[in-house]
C-alpha cells in the first residue's frame, strides 16, 4: 500500500498474520500455506481503521494488533469463499490466481473455514484488556460476520443477481452494502472504542459513511479501472445484470456521493483531535484509491 | 434420539437452536430458513456431552446450554461444507437431501460459514460465568475447529484420499480422526470443566477414547449399516480407496477397540460419582448406536 496512509502498519499486520500460520509440515503444512497465500497482499484498510480506533482510544499496541489480523482474517476468508465457481467465479484476486484456481476447490472451502476460525482465534486470545470486553468484542465479531452480517449479505447480493429487479434498486443495494462490506467496517471502527470500554457511535458513524463510500469507488473502479491494477477482474458486475451505485446515480454523481460521504466520516471525528487524522486521511483515501 | 439417552436434553439443545434461527422474511429469510434445515436432525450428541459435563462441574444451566448449541451449530456446519462436491460430494444426510442438493451450492457455502459465526456468537454470549472462562472456551472453540483441529483435519483426509497409502496406515487415519472428529468430542467435553474453573484433564481424556469409539463405530456403519437407518450414503469410504479402521482392525477386531475404549472414557470419570453416570451412558452409547 505505498501509494495509501499506514504502508508501515499494514506490514505491521501483515507480519502479524504471517506469524500466526507458521510454516509446518505435512498436510496441515498444504492447507497453512495456502491460508497465508489467502492473506497475502490486499491494502489492510480494515486493519488499519482498528489499529486508529485503538490509538485515539489508548487501547495497548498488541491487543490492537490482534484485533487488526483478526479483521484481516474474516475479510480474507470472504473473499476466497465469494470467488469460488459456486459464488461470484473469479479467477483473479489481489493480482493473482484466486485461492480455488491455485490450490482447488476442496482447498480454497477450507482456507476460508479456518481463516473464520483463526479470526475467532485471535479476537479471543486478545490480552492486557478486561475479559468483558474481549468476549463483547468477539460477539460482536460473529454477529457483523454471520447471517446478520457479512454472510447475509452476501446471499442477498447473490439472491440480487439471480431474482427480478427490486421495486427500489437504491435501497436493496444500500441494503447489501450496509450487511456484505459495511458490517466489517463497522466492527473495525468500534473495536478500538469497544476495547477501551468507551462509547463506539461516533466510530459507527465513521465506518459506515467510510464503509459506503469505499463501496461507490469499488463500483467506479469496476467501470472506469483496469484489471490490472485493480487486481481482479473488472466490468463483471454489469455483465451480471447487478445494479451498482454507478448505474444508478452516473458516474459523477457516484464520484460527488463519495466525496459527501468521505466529508460525513470525517465530520463524525469531530470529537477527537489531530490524534485522529490518520482516519480521516483513511476516509479521504477511500474515495481516491484507484486499486 | 429415542432410542439412546439424553432425548429430552437433545430436544432442548434443538430447541434453543431454533430460537437463535428465527423466522425472518426477505433474503435473510432464506438463508436463515437454510441454515435451520441444517441443524435439524442429529443425535445431538456433543451437546449432550456439553450439558452433562456442565452438570458435574456445577455449571448454571443457561450457560451450559448455549454452549451445546455452539458446538452442534459448530458440528452442522462442518457437515455441510464436508457435504459439498467439491468436498465428499454426499447427497443424503440425516436421511434428507444435504443442504446444497436442497439449496444449492452458494446456499450450502454461506449457511456453513454463517453456522460457523454462529457457533461463535453463542460461546461469546454465555452469561453467569466469569469472562475470562468465557474467552478461554471461545478460543479453545476456535482452536478445536480450525487449521490445527477440525478444519486442518478435513483437509488430511481429503489429502489422503487423493495421495498414496501411507507408511503407517493406522497412525494415519488416527491422527486424522484427533483432529476431523475428536477436536470438537474434546471441547464438548472441556467445556463443562472450563466453563467452571475445573481441571478439563478428565474431561479430555474421556473425549478422546469417546470420540475415537465413536469414529471406528462410524466405521463399521458404514460397512454393515443399512443407509435408511444410518440417514446418509454407506459403503463410500471403501469405494474412495480410503483407509478405515474396519479394514485395518477387521470387523470383530474393530468392534472389540472399540469397546475397549468405551471402559477407557468410563475409566478416565473414575473420579466423579453417579452424576457422571448420564456420560457414562453416552460412553457404550456411542459404541453401541446403530444409526
Amino acid at each position: 500500500m505505498a501509494e495509501g496512509p499506514g504502508a508501515a502498519d499494514a506490514r505491521v499486520i501483515s507480519d502479524r498474520l504471517a506469524a500466526a500460520l507458521p510454516e509446518e509440515s505435512g498436510d496441515i503444512g498444504e492447507l497453512v500455506r495456502a491460508m497465508r497465500y489467502a492473506v497475502e497482499g490486499g491494502k489492510r484498510l480494515r486493519g488499519l481503521i482498528v489499529l486508529e480506533s485503538a490509538r485515539i482510544h489508548g487501547v495497548p499496541a498488541a491487543a490492537a494488533l490482534d484485533a487488526a489480523a483478526a479483521i484481516e482474517a474474516m475479510h480474507a476468508y470472504s473473499l476466497v469463499h465469494d470467488d469460488l465457481p459456486a459464488m461470484d467465479d473469479d479467477a483473479l484476486r489481489r493480482g493473482r490466481p484466486t485461492v480455488h484456481v491455485a490450490f482447488g476447490e476442496a482447498m480454497a472451502i477450507l482456507v476460508g473455514d479456518a481463516l473464520q476460525s483463526l479470526a475467532f482465534d485471535l479476537v479471543a486470545g486478545i490480552d492486557g484488556v478486561p475479559a468483558e470486553r474481549v468476549v463483547d468484542l468477539a460477539r460482536r465479531l460473529a454477529r457483523q460476520s454471520g447471517m446478520a452480517g457479512m454472510a447475509g449479505g452476501q446471499w442477498c447480493d447473490i439472491a440480487a443477481e439471480r431474482g427480478g429487479r427490486p421495486a427500489d434498486p437504491m435501497a436493496h443495494i444500500s441494503h447489501i452494502q450496509r450487511l456484505k462490506t459495511g458490517a466489517l467496517f463497522r466492527w473495525s471502527a468500534e473495536a478500538g472504542a469497544m476495547l477501551a470500554g468507551a462509547d463506539p457511535a461516533p466510530m459507527t458513524a465513521y465506518a459506515d459513511a467510510l464503509g459506503l463510500a469505499f463501496q461507490i469507488r469499488d463500483d467506479l473502479l469496476d467501470v472506469d479501472g483496469d484489471a490490472a491494477a485493480v487486481g481482479k477482474a473488472v466490468g463483471k458486475d454489469a455483465g451480471r445484470g447487478k445494479a451498482t451505485f454507478v448505474e444508478l446515480m452516473g458516474a459523477d454523481g457516484a464520484r460527488a456521493r463519495a466525496a459527501a460521504l468521505a466529508d460525513e466520516a470525517v465530520a463524525a471525528l469531530a470529537g477527537f483531535g489531530p490524534e485522529a487524522d490518520p482516519l480521516r486521511d483513511l476516509a479521504r483515501f477511500a474515495v481516491a484509491r484507484v486499486t
